[in-house]
């Protein structure tokens, strides 16, 4: 029923949330709707993942990088997409541990995000649940007219590529359930992997210029590459030794008696936020210049043929992994 | 933490969401984002509501009217703000208790109010929480370029009306926590105003013509006029004895000893969803026609004056209400 509440809805858009707000569009958060004006030549490209307490985040994660999640997880599928963000709308369900202080760390993680991202608030809700804190936000980028990358595109004879390096948003969550031992500095790295993925919004424009089908690595590098087969009606293969690799990743990787196994692990692990994409064989040296004047790493990882699902290798042997991503439902 | 679930996101999404989803735009809600087009001429006006079980609905109340009832605290804000809608993005915060029974009538109370309202359904997230159900919802509609009504825009000499009528939200929500005792039908009219509240949509192109602020009374009537009181500078004076009332709400009056408190409760009770504005006096007859045309009860319940805040007035005399409105947070 509506309660009174120290830390209310009031103060917490007033002083809390109206500095993050975008200056034009929001309309100061007291309009109860954000006005976008129409961008003629664009489409507007739409996107909107929550998050639960004790599901997708840690209850020791702290509120400010929890907040940085909720953004980069979305920004994560634009940049997939080939767009590029502008704004969100969010809401907050906060638990009856987020007070004052808490609301104040997870504004701050919002608001090094925006800088970072180039994004404003654009609107949104803020309301208390009796169980844990969930959020979610919803998304805005901008992509020139008809040119947002689908899943559907891949064509046999495309490769496969994936950026950035797989694994260590899963070998993070470990980490922080105490169930690995490594260095401090690599269980930091894996740590800051889970908590604040970098979601690769630099490469966005090269996706929408040469990707035939793309997609964000948040199920599982395999789930993900298996949701681009099935959507495109081709088979995708996945040569599993040629993974990227953190050099964390690589350090848990040689304390493995089983690197199929391990590798198995990490393709299947999920919270990435790299991007899986396929594009012709032809563009894959535009591909690597692209990749590399913006210092991302880019992995061939397999390619694409006529059939069905996903087909998995390890040093050429077609392999069935035991599982083939996490439902986070 | 990841965790498979019987009633898993991906069936959630292809059994359930996939027969409601945008023809076009949502992508078959297989591609992780919505893309759509730009509309010259015309603003894209967005509003996110989250409601939270337990606090803004009852455990009790059926999940199709849940649906419904998140569908319309959204698209009463268009409505105020004399938006069209199209679609939204929703994102399902499942409680143990959503099974797959459960989804499909949430998801029919969708499909019902898709079909009353034109809208499809563009994207989102389904997620389960280890707490009580929560959703929100990105409504999402399109109003002529630059025409979309603020909340600042009232001015002294202005109006100030009111559509349907005040206190059957907060009436119904009483009704249902066996708070009160009428007669059968009247009661359940009540209970359909708190669970299934009609947003005044076909009077936006109304408000967006003549209105020089607006506001939809959720926190109740004098909550919500006084923002438009302080978003606008100026002074609103609201009349608590022409309150337009229903039948029921007329009823339970009747049985009250103390009729000024009686409506300071209807007016402060909230979970209206009608739409209060204020238009220049030289507006008042072509607003009646208008409301008449639609079969819209539009009440006169005070008038703008220089100055600031809220003044309530009971037969002529000012009175201090001893609450202006819940806080939801």
């Amino acid at each position: 029923m509506p309660a009174i509440d120290v830390a209310g809805e009031f103060e917490t858009i007033r002083r809390l949330l109206r500095p993050l707000a975008h200056p034009e569009w929001a309309r100061g958060l007291a309009d109860d709707v954000a006005v976008l004006p129409s961008r003629p030549g664009h489409d507007l490209v739409l996107t909107k993942d929550a998050i639960v307490e004790g599901v997708h985040f840690l209850p020791e994660d702290p509120l400010d990088t929890v907040a940085q999640k909720l953004l980069r997880v979305n920004l994560s599928d634009l940049a997939a997409k080939g767009a590029e963000p502008f704004g969100y709308l969010l809401a907050c369900h906060w638990s009856e541990r987020c007070g004052w202080p808490e609301r104040e760390a997870f504004v701050a993680g919002l608001r090094r995000d925006q800088a970072i991202f180039d994004i404003a608030l654009l609107g949104g809700d803020t309301v208390k649940t009796p169980g844990p804190a969930s959020f979610s936000a919803t998304l805005m980028g901008w992509a020139p007219s008809a040119s947002t990358v689908s899943r559907a595109g891949a064509r046999p004879g495309d490769l496969v590529f994936v950026t950035g390096t797989i694994g260590d948003g899963w070998l993070g969550l470990q980490a922080l359930q105490d169930k690995l031992t490594l260095e401090p500095e690599r269980m930091d790295a894996l740590t800051a992997a889970y908590r604040t993925p970098m979601p690769r919004l630099e490469f966005a424009p090269v996706v929408r210029g040469l990707a035939t089908a793309s997609a964000d690595v948040s199920d599982g590098l395999l789930a993900d590459a298996g949701h681009i087969a099935e959507a495109g009606r081709v088979r995708l293969e996945i040569d599993l030794e040629v993974l990227p690799l953190s050099a964390a990743a690589q350090a848990w990787m040689d304390s493995r008696v089983d690197p199929q196994g391990a590798l198995e692990l990490l393709a299947t692990g999920g919270d990435d936020y790299e991007i899986v994409l396929t594009a012709p064989a032809g563009a894959e040296n535009a591909l690597r210049r692209e990749a590399d004047r913006r210092h991302l790493r880019l992995t061939r990882i397999g390619r694409v043929a006529e059939g069905k699902g996903l087909a998995v290798r390890y040093l050429g042997q077609e392999i069935k992994p035991t599982r083939s991503g996490w439902t986070h439902d």
